[in-house]
């Protein structure tokens, strides 16, 4: 797969339709000065966006339209961009995703089918609903229009000029770090953060790719894919990017952080890069400029809720 | 006064201290395409970080140390200046300030004392110890360095590139849009946008500068100044600047709105610029591009209170 032109093009055909997220450099109490990306700020809150326009955009939709299975945010950015191009759209949403997200997609004017149990029980409600009515699936984090319309973000804070020798990402199923390192090519180092309550790629990396994780904690309606994606899988191995855990507990004091210090409200699943430089569980050489990528802003309870 | 010059010289003085904000385009729900300075992102939330941080540095800050009475923002802002650069801050707030400003000004570390009643009580307060100890004052809004300080805000978003021919800013005492025209002198379009609630530079335009204004509502606390600054007045009165009001209904719908569609959490005042264009108090003529100031995210409750 040529990445470098995938991203090129994904972000030709998406930049009509998304915002080109901001970015700022903050010093933290207790940590190193960092650049920040605001993708939270992104339409519907989280980077997924780009990926959902993407992926509708370079693909022929058929009448029946679109269905996908989300956690919330992959959801709510389908929904939001079918909406925006005109198309019929059905999510699946497993109940772990929480009224505020529900909500969230509920305003994009999607067609909402909430799931009794986990994704994986969404997952397979929408896989019926596509056998039956030819609705086109988009895949929250493991198809290449998804990887590379998520792979726009690196390429487009490249250009916002991105000093960075460093770049923490969270990591859920893999779309959007599997984008960030099909961009990158391992041009900057690329560190992996996950939950220790959602180590699907550290544990793929551990024990092998087919490896399934169980799922829980704070970040877990956005970051609990149980598997990772094969594609950031792939990238992963290839680019040997390290991969860390992070207690629940720092994340959510990274959540915290980011609200009294910088008036940044996110998700946890938003916090969770950021926690790794807060609990020490990655510490920069002496000199090593780091940046810091805020995913996701669909907090609950939602403030306005 | 060479505002230009001193305005030069805020900027390369306070530098080390601030952040500089970032800015984004947005659409949102029946609205153009606006520019948005996110300088609710400031430290302490608010712009007012800007002209502390000058008053201070540019003065003999003496042994006593600080004074300053607030309804909250610039408190916070004198207090977290005077920690970081080292001096003692004694800040006065009316009660009228909430619980989630106070809570901010507590973690400056300045010494905080809270006045029963009004904004002039605790103004009062300071000046007696002012008077008593010898501390400095550092006006809110009325006082050069201070609205220097402010105007550092305009230059800055003119070279990160500001487009609009247009700039609505929401006015309290006067110090950010005193800053802002003594900037820009005419060279772009300046609105005042008050909260029908607050409407003192309105009140102060109609009917003369020492008119005093009975202040209430959602936005009190931030732009709830009685009397006009006089470096504003005379600004806004040369320069011609025209001064709307918008009901608190409408400042509350551009908050959820900021929220809902841009993952943006700001004060009411924060969002009372952008109120204008929402209810229509604002209306831009065809072609006419127009830039929003969310100038303050302090808002009560505090979504981590």
């Amino acid at each position: 797969m040529d990445w470098s032109a995938e991203i090129t093009y994904a972000l030709r055909r998406i930049t009509p339709h998304v915002r080109r997220t901001p970015v700022i450099r903050l010093s933290l109490t207790g940590l190193p000065e960092i650049e920040v990306k605001l993708e939270h700020l992104q339409h519907t809150g989280s980077f997924k966006a780009r990926g959902a326009f993407n992926s509708l955009l370079a693909a022929q939709v058929p009448a029946a339209g679109i269905a996908a299975a989300s956690g919330g945010n992959h959801g709510a950015a389908v929904g939001y961009a079918a909406h925006t191009l005109g198309h019929k759209a059905r999510i699946y949403v497993p109940e772990i995703a929480g009224p505020a997200k529900i909500a969230l997609i509920q305003r994009t004017g999607a067609d909402l089918v909430v799931v009794p149990g986990a994704y994986s029980d969404a997952a397979a409600a929408a896989e019926a609903y596509i056998a039956e009515t030819g609705a086109m699936q988009v895949h929250a984090y493991d198809a290449p229009h998804t990887v590379a319309g998520q792979g726009t973000l690196m390429l487009e804070w490249e250009d916002q000029g991105l000093k960075a020798d460093t770049v923490l990402i969270a990591v859920g199923g893999g779309g959007l770090i599997g984008g960030a390192l099909a961009w990158l090519k391992g041009r900057r180092k690329v560190v992996a953060v996950e939950p220790e309550t959602c180590a699907t790629l550290a544990n793929a990396l551990d024990i092998g790719p087919e490896t399934e994780t169980n799922v829980s904690g704070v970040a877990a309606n956005a970051l609990g894919a149980r598997q990772i994606g094969r594609i950031a899988y792939g990238l992963a191995k290839d680019l040997d990017v390290p991969s860390i855990v992070v207690p629940d507990s720092a994340i959510l004091a990274a959540q915290k952080l980011l609200w009294e210090e910088a008036r940044l409200l996110v998700e946890p699943a938003g916090a969770c890069a950021l926690a790794a430089l807060l609990c020490g569980a990655y510490t920069p050489e002496p000199g090593e400029k780091v940046a810091v990528l805020l995913c996701g802003a669909n907090p609950a309870p939602d403030p306005f809720g």
